[in-house]
């Protein structure tokens, strides 16, 4: 592996420049490490954004990939043939139809549940990473996973030639064992929820030779979400949003589009602005919301209970991070109950044709709160990001969406449902007015 | 309507000029209308070329929105703002591990598994049908569906803002069926197989006043497909390739894909050349192969009995088209049994990280089979066309995937499932070698 990296650093062409940890300051060669020698913080990748300023420009951006790898100076790799499976780039639409319902006059969804190839923001974290590990000499890519992960990891290790082995949780959602299996890695089904799976990984990661994207490879892994932050900027023509909405989980997705601000106006790309930051949580897993409501300066970690399995971290890393961005960009942190989430899948599928996973229905109905309770002005633009695909968690909705309205093949079948399925309308709707 | 039609007339700056008849030339105005007076022939929309070889360019396209309505002047609408949720401009990805495995130089994997936003080829043609029905004055918008289409119309009609009633066999697959009812729309479960459902949608489509996109909007609809063509010679860098394999339900996908290579030859777009041409069926639903195998020039309806329901069509209507194509350039029209489909989704997931559905899995079983045939040379520039993804046909893999190791959150728990399961490698791996 020494030599690797050797040849790396020869080749090396790339801003970044190594490792540095997160609360000591402490330096690093930029090598498979995720943590301080010297205080046990996170480390992170660091760059030179003298050299970025100088050789990048919303032009060399532009003429770059319709992909993440438009922003490689700002990502830790240093190959010029990074993993590109067209991940990234996804759209940011404008919905209307979503804002007049909630009284909002200008909101965006930054829409991941069609990302490429797996349909969450994690095919970004994972193209960073397994890019990286290719270039670290890694042959074995690993991951604890709450299930999007896993599903991305085994993909974009089969495109890439890389063996793979994940770990989820065993009683995750049916979709997405099987969204993770057909790629053929060898998974393994851990009986204890996200936190146990993760403690288990960090035992493999010293005993395997593996490269665990979200453990000896987190420092690379995680800038890959700074590219959520990033496209938004561009998106909306080089400028930043009023206020964003993500959903938290680990808390570094919501860190990260922090950070990808940060560089563009560290960097000159776009002018600098304050950017309100509200995150959104289960109620069934809300760590990070209640040290943000309680003004703690510590995660007191949980154990998860609600459907919004993909975010059910009860014990998030980066949670206090989280915490910090919100208290400091005068944003909030909230959680929406189980039955709410179902809600705010709705909502965002009825108003804006988007089939969302729970996580984003978190969003939606955490976006709502905040706009009832008055902590989202109607007059901010307002990006809200959607972060996986409702074809994954389908036991979610089942049993609250209806059935369809079976008939024979005859036009009077037809019409007699049909006339049925006005007469619902017009009661539910009655039971609205009453 | 008329004074909407009249309105449309005024505004529009589009090539398209009126709708022609395929069969005995016989010209019609643009409304909603898709069967000839004159012999009962489908019509097809009329461009004049001359306009478009004035104002069409490679920079003009380039310059375009990433979408399908990058290529406006060769879809039928009028309207300077369509539907558009960014669909289209999907990756065309180099399959270089999947090449090696079936002895071919250079293929790519076109794919429409994470088209946007309901992940198939058919958000292309609802986006173009949907504007035109807005155009055309409707206020509720319908179809005949196998289960992409349903999930498609559902969608943009709700981001749009337009009613809709759908219509599907009521034995489709549950993520079809909740992946069209999350978006709130009238669902008629129609019990009997598609080509029953649409002779009931053809007799709705006579007494209600709704916009059918496969029925009274299909020339605007089915111009949509064009841009599968569109894309890829423009993602080959303005060129067309040697040969495309793609699935066929009712041919029409098949026929539009020819239609935009010629379309951009015509306009100088791209050089001409002859491209082969395949197509791919279930052998449980095989009309189209049968009369090009029999080299009959009619269809002999079927009756479907195939997990590929989404290309379960058993009387195709542009199924002659499809034959005629094949024919003309040298192509073959093969078909796969239920079998065959399955490895062919497990091959290209394992290969190229990319999970299809059982018509992709048709589409990659059929490619295999040519090439094993020699009816596809190894150096055939070849482009597979993958239409849709395989969350939503879970039933069809399940059981064919294996399980999860489930392990305790312990270290040697997951030491000796790693030792099973490189166990069960080697086991599986001399059953190969034997
Ligand atoms: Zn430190
Ligand atoms: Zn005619």
């Amino acid at each position: 592996m020494t030599q690797a990296i050797d040849r790396l650093k020869q080749a090396s062409t790339a801003a970044f420049t190594g490792l540095k940890c997160k609360e000591c300051g402490a330096e690093y060669d930029a090598t498979a490490k995720h943590v301080c020698d010297e205080c046990f913080g996170p480390l992170e990748v660091k760059y030179d954004y003298d050299v970025l300023r100088q050789t990048v420009s919303r032009e060399t951006i532009e003429a770059g990939p319709h992909s993440i790898w438009r922003y490689k100076p700002f990502l830790p790799v240093a190959t010029e043939t990074p993993i590109d499976v067209g991940t990234g780039m996804t759209p940011l639409v404008e919905a209307h139809r979503l804002a007049r319902q909630l009284g909002l006059k200008k909101l965006y969804i930054k829409n991941d549940a069609v990302n490429m190839p797996t349909l969450s923001f994690k095919d970004r974290v994972v193209s960073v990473a397994l890019t990286r590990a290719r270039e670290l000499g890694f042959s074995t890519v690993s991951c604890a996973s709450t299930g999007n992960l896993a599903n991305s990891t085994a993909a974009i290790a089969a495109h890439a030639g890389l063996d793979c082995c994940v770990f989820i949780p065993a009683d995750l959602e049916a979709g997405k064992i099987l969204g993770t299996l057909i790629y053929n890695p060898t998974l393994m089904a851990v009986k204890g929820n996200y936190d146990q799976v993760n403690r288990l990984c960090s035992e493999v990661a010293n005993t395997q030779g593996w490269g665990f994207v979200n453990i000896n490879l987190r420092p690379y892994y995680s800038e890959g979400s700074k590219t959520l932050g990033f496209e938004v900027a561009e998106q909306l023509g080089w400028q930043l949003p009023d206020h964003v909405v993500a959903p938290l989980a680990s808390g570094s997705l919501f860190t990260k589009i922090y950070k990808g601000f940060q560089e563009f106006i560290e960097t000159g790309l776009v002018e600098a602005k304050d950017v309100r930051f509200s995150g959104a949580q289960a109620e069934g897993c809300s760590p990070i919301a209640s040290a943000y409501k309680e003004g703690r300066d510590f995660i007191a970690p949980v154990k998860p209970n609600t459907i919004a399995k993909s975010i059910a971290i009860g014990n998030p890393a980066d949670g206090i991070y989280a915490v910090d961005i919100a208290n400091k960009t005068n944003g909030t942190i909230e959680s929406v109950t189980d039955a709410e989430i179902i809600e705010g899948m709705k909502l965002l599928a009825e108003t804006e044709g988007i089939f969302t996973e729970t996580a984003g229905g978190t969003t939606i109905a955490t976006l709502k709160k905040l706009v009832e309770a008055g902590k989202i002005d109607p007059d901010e633009v307002t990006v809200a990001y959607i972060t996986g695909n409702g074809l994954k968690t389908q036991e979610a909705v089942q049993g609250y969406i209806g059935e369809p309205l079976t008939i024979e093949p005859k036009l009077d079948s037809f019409e007699r449902a049909l006339e049925r399925a006005h007469t619902l309308n017009r009661l539910e709707w009655q039971q609205v007015l009453v």
